[in-house]
């Protein structure tokens, strides 16, 4: 069976996380803190990044990018049988529209928002004394860019019925895999999103993604409202 | 004709201008300095970021992870009539570690080098007063990262013919980006990275990197050795 190594609340692991599932592909998870650079993740790769795929072969696929489209390869094969989504569907502009809206989340919202937040709250806890005092200039600037963001998401779920056209596609579960971590850190005022929310209570809704909202971090649970469909 | 819209030191301006000359695709260049916000590059990539590639029907593909699965499409059928290059050659697993390089390229030395090196000594040059005054200590971090870098770049081609594998691809493309945008800068010690300086040579001579070399930014003149063949 295929291996993800990743770690809970990355959101390249959890784009990944939930392709295989939409693909209905088995796989075992294997949790990784990428930020203690142990020499086995830097033996599979070389970069020190999550996530890291392991085949039944053992040879591995790593990072989200050569991941997703390595899947979507396989997709190709396993649309034919009815078995899966497919991540980028559509004819060639639209592939690219998937792909410019995926380089979104995947790059400029996780550099703006998500991974800034991610160092800021959940590093530290596990840390050897877990204390973390983020600058509060900081924290309004990462505010003012994740507004920015989920304004994007509802200008384009407004227009359009998924984000990248009519079809669901990766560029909806990069998407929903940057919101779900950052709204498990409480940091989102979804009445303040009203568009936005509405496609990511169609999302929620998604067996790939109830498995995801499943997820605990010890000693740090996530708001009330995280996991619920209505919210 | 296709348009290119670019700026000439932006290394995945240089990786999607390189992917078209070695597809034989014709097209024009616009210049364009991304870091204006114009409201014109804006209407065309909401993210503000270069390249985007205009179609003929004046439809855009935004952003090189978009534009460069975009050509590949386009190389699959070219490939048939032996008019370009293959930017993700091989197997299905070949083609996972071609854009595992992209990838290590175009975000990880972009992020750790190439950025910040360009943020330093090239946009103040366009600034209304020139001056520029980089602290030692970050340069020193740069510097490091930059010989990691080439060592990596060295390492992976003394074990193959080409980075990714015995196929000239892509990856080849984003590392020669870097890698010539660094190279003008005048950043490079060629002498202690001879592995590189034997693959670079090699990708120097291919007629899409010699277009390339020709590029001069006003007032900013590359080094010597810059667009040499014998370096």
């Amino acid at each position: 069976m295929m291996k993800l190594i990743q770690f809970p609340l990355c959101p390249f692991s959890r784009s990944i996380r939930m392709a295989l599932t939409e693909q209905a592909i088995p796989f075992d998870l294997v949790d990784e803190r990428p930020w203690e650079w142990r020499p086995t993740l830097l033996a599979l790769n070389p970069a020190g990044e999550l996530p890291v795929l392991q085949l039944d072969d053992r040879s591995v696929v790593c990072g989200v990018y050569a991941i997703s489209e390595f899947l979507a390869e396989h997709g190709q094969n396993a649309c034919a049988d009815n078995r899966g989504v497919q991540l980028f569907p559509g004819s060639r502009e639209q592939r690219a529209e998937v792909r410019r809206l995926v380089d979104w989340f995947h790059r400029k919202m996780d550099r703006e928002v998500t991974r800034e937040l991610l160092e800021l709250k959940v590093q530290p806890r596990f840390g050897p004394d877990g204390k973390h005092s983020p600058h509060a200039q900081l924290l309004r600037a990462i505010a003012s860019n994740l507004r920015y963001h989920l304004s994007y998401v509802g200008f384009l779920s407004y227009q359009r019925r998924w984000l990248a056209g009519d079809a669901f596609s990766f560029a909806d579960l990069a998407a929903a895999a940057h919101v779900s971590c950052i709204d498990y850190l409480g940091e989102i005022a979804w009445d303040e999103h009203p568009r936005a929310r509405e496609w990511y209570s169609r999302v929620k809704s998604r067996p790939a993604l109830r498995l995801i909202l499943a997820d605990r971090i010890p000693g740090a649970p996530p708001p009330p409202h995280y996991a619920d469909l209505d919210f």
